[in-house]
C-alpha cells in the first residue's frame, strides 16, 4: 500500500473506533431501557475520552488525528509531514479530513446496530439523535459557536503540547495523554454544546442519523449542523497559531 | 512445572481473580444492602477493568488472555506462540480455553462467599443471577448476538493494536491499557447485554450459580447462555482476521 | 538517621498520609454539609486510592508497607529484606506495624481536624465513627471476616504481582499500580464491610475515635474492631503463601 | 526571550489553562441548563485534577507550579532554581505568583465566555461566584483556615516527593502524578471550603467575577478571600520546611 492509502486507511479506522465507542457511550446513557441509562455526565466523558484511547491506538500509522481540527492545527503549526512521512499539502490534508469523515460515519452505523433495539423502543425523536449529534442546551449560535471554539482550542493546544514538553515521557503512556485530556474537556467545556470539538465527530454521525432507517426519527437538525464544524475549524486553527508563537513555553 | 503446565495455572489464576473482583463489583452495586448499592454503571465499568487490571497482572506468564474470544483472536490473527514460548496448536488452545473456564468458575465462587450475606437477605432472584451472568436488557438473541460480536471484535482488535503499534511505551504500562479499554467498552456498549466479551467470564458464573447452594436462586437462564459464548468467540475470531488484513495500518 | 528509624518513620509518615486522605473522602460523602455529601461510593472508592497513591509516594524508603498485612504477607513470601536494607526480623516487622498503627492514627486525627465543624454538626453518632473505622452492612462476624480474608488476599497477592511480573514497567509507574488496585478492590469487595483490608487503617483511627474529644460521638464499636484486625492478616499471610507456591506463574 | 520572561509567560499560559478547565467544570456542574448539571463531586474532582494535568502541560518551560503555594512551597524546601534555570530570589518568587494569578483572571474570564448564556439564565447569585470562587460549607474563619492548611500541605509536600523519591519513573509520567494528586486531594478534603489550596486560584476569579459585566452576579464575599489565600501560602511553606526535615524518608 502506498503511505497516503495507509494514512487514509488508517484515519478510517481509527475515526470508526472512537465513534462506535463514542456514539456508543451516549446511546447506553440516554437511550431507554439500557443498563447504563442515567449513568450520568461523567460516565460520558470517560467514554468519548476511552473512545479517543482506543481510537488513537488502532491509527497508530497515521499520527492518529481522527478529526479534521487537530489537522488544520497541526497545518498551523508549521508542521511539514504527517505520519508515515505523508508532505503536508492539500491533497493530504483533504485526504485526512475525507478519512475521518467516512469513519466516523461508519462509526456510528456500528454503534447504532449494536444499541438497535433501544433505538427501537426509544419514544423520543431528539434523544435519538443526541446519539449521533452533538446540540446546544441553549440555542445561541453565537455563543455555541464561542464554546466549540475554546473547547478545540485546549484540544488542539495541549496535543502539540504533549508533543513538544516531553517526547521521552509521553510516548511511553501512547494514547494515555490525549484520552484523559478528552475526559478533562468534556467535564469541564462540554456543558453548553456537548463538545463536539471535531468537526468530523458531528458530521458523519448527522449524515448517518440522515440515511439510516432509524424507527421513528426526527429531523436530523441541520440548522445547527454548522457550528460543531466550524467551531472547531477555528479552534484548531489558533490553537496551531498560538502554540508556534508560544514555541519557548511549550519548549 | 512445564511450560503448558504454567499456562494452564496462570490462566486459572488470572481469570479466578477478573471474575472475583468482576462478580463482586456487580455483586456490591446490585445486592441489597451493600455500601456500594447502587453506585452506578460507571463504577461497575470501573469494577470490572480494575479486575482485568488485576487479573492480567497475575497471569503474566501466561500472556494473560483470560478470555477464550482473545486466544481464539489471536490464533486467527496468526499467533505462532503463546506464552511461555507454548506453540499455538488444538491442545494448548483448549489448555487455555479450559483453565479460563475453571478459573471464572472459581473466581464466581470466591465472590458468592465475600457476598454470602448479601445472597442471603436478597430477595430477588434475577438480581442473584445478575451477579455470575449477563443477561440482556430487552431479550432479542439476533440483536444481543450483534451487540456482543461489536463489543468483542473491539477488545480484541485493540488489544491486537497495543501490541504492534507501541511495544516500547505500551509494555511500560503493563496491565493498565487493556484495563482501560475495558473500562471504556463496558460504558460504550454495555448497555443492551452487560457486555460479557468474554465467553469463560460469563458461562464460568452461569455453572456456579447452577450448582452453588444459593438461597432462593432462580433459574441460571440457560436460554441465553449460548449468545455470551458464541457472539464473543465470533466477534474476537473476526478481530484477529481483521487486524492481520490491516497490518500496515496497526504498524 | 539508622535505618531502622528511616523505615520507622516513613511508614509513620505513609500513614498517616493514608489516613488523612481515606479517612477525608469518607467524612466528605457521609457528614452533613459537605461539598462531597452523598458524592457515592465510587468517589469514596478514588479517593481511598489516591490516599494509598499518597502515602506510597511520600513512604519510598520504607517500601511503602503502610499495612500490617503488606509486611505480614512479605514475610510469608519469603522476603528477606524490607526498605533500606533492613533485614526481617521480630524488631524490623514490628517495627513497620507500630509505626503503621502511629501512622493511621495521626492521620485520622488530622482528618478529624480538617473536617471539625462538620463533626460538631453531624447529628449521628454512627456516621461519625463511620470516618474513623469501617463496620460491617450486615453484622455477622464469621462472613464478615471471610470478606477481609478475601479482599486483603487480594491486595496482597497482586501487589507481589507487581514486583514479580514487570519490574521495569511498574516501576516507571511508581505508586500508581497499588493505586488502581485499591480502586478495584473497593469497587469490587468493600460493598459488605467497608474494606479495611489493612489492620492499621481500622485500628488506628477507632483509637482516635475512642480519644479524640468529639461532639456527639457514641461507642467505638470494639465488639466489632478484631474482624478487621484478624481477617486482613490472615488474608494477607495466606497471600504471601500462595505467592510462593504459584512462583512460576508470577514471574 | 530571555529565561524570566520565558517563565513568566509560561506561568500565565498554564494557569489560565488551569482555570478555564477548573471554573469550567464547576459551571457545567451548577449552572443552570448545562449538560452535566448535577454531574456530581467526583466529576468535579476529575475535571480540576485533568485541569491540572492540561495546565502543567504546557507550562513545562517554568516548572509548572501554577500555585503561588507551591512556588512558596519550593522556596521554604531549599530549592535554588526554579524552570529554565532562573534563580530563586524576590524578583523570580513576584514574578512567578503575579503570573500565576493574572493566568488565573484569563482562564476565568474565557470560562465565563464558554458559559456566558449560562450565566444569563442561572438565577441564583451565589451559583454564579461559585464557579469563580470557592467559598466554606461551614463558615468558620479559623476552621476553614486549618482545612486548607492541611490540604495545601498535601499537595506540596506530595509534590515535593515526586521529585525525590522516583526522579526516572515519574517524569516518564509527566503530568500526570500531579493531577490524580489533585482528583484525590479533592475528593478527600474538599468538602468543607471547595479546596482553593491555590492563593491565584482564588483570588485571579474573584477579582475577575468583580470586574466582569455578569448580568445578576452579587457580592464577590471578600470578607472571606483572605482565607484561600493566607490558607494556602502557610500550608505550602509548612510542606516546604517538613519536605527538608524529612529528606531521608523521602529519598
Amino acid at each position: 500500500m502506498d503511505n497516503l492509502a495507509v494514512v487514509f486507511l488508517s484515519e478510517v479506522v481509527g475515526t470508526a473506533m472512537l465513534l462506535l465507542l463514542g456514539a456508543g457511550v451516549v446511546a447506553n446513557a440516554v437511550l431507554i431501557k439500557n443498563k447504563g441509562f442515567g449513568g450520568g455526565f461523567l460516565m460520558i466523558n470517560f467514554g468519548w475520552g476511552l473512545a479517543v484511547f482506543a481510537g488513537v491506538t488502532v491509527a497508530y500509522a497515521s499520527g492518529a488525528h481522527l478529526n479534521p481540527a487537530v489537522t488544520i492545527g497541526l497545518v498551523t503549526n508549521g508542521v511539514t509531514e504527517f505520519g508515515q512521512g505523508v508532505p503536508v499539502n492539500l491533497l493530504s490534508v483533504l485526504a485526512y479530513m475525507g478519512a475521518q469523515l467516512i469513519g466516523a460515519f461508519i462509526g456510528a452505523v456500528l454503534a447504532f446496530l449494536a444499541y438497535k433495539k433501544h433505538f427501537d423502543e426509544e419514544p423520543d425523536a431528539g434523544t435519538k439523535l443526541a446519539v449521533f449529534s452533538t446540540g446546544p442546551a441553549i440555542r445561541s449560535y453565537g455563543w455555541n459557536l464561542v464554546t466549540e471554539i475554546v473547547g478545540t482550542f485546549v484540544l488542539v493546544f495541549v496535543v502539540i503540547g504533549f508533543g513538544r514538553a516531553e517526547p521521552a515521557g509521553l510516548a511511553a503512556l501512547g494514547a494515555l495523554p490525549v484520552a484523559l485530556l478528552v475526559v478533562g474537556i468534556g467535564a469541564s467545556l462540554g456543558g453548553p454544546t456537548g463538545y463536539a470539538i471535531n468537526p468530523a465527530r458531528d458530521l458523519g454521525p448527522r449524515l448517518a442519523h440522515a440515511v439510516l432507517p432509524i424507527k421513528g426519527k426526527g429531523s436530523s437538525d441541520w440548522s445547527y449542523s454548522w457550528v460543531p464544524v466550524v467551531g472547531p475549524l477555528i479552534g484548531g486553527a489558533l490553537a496551531g497559531v498560538a502554540a508556534t508563537a508560544l514555541l519557548p513555553v511549550l519548549g
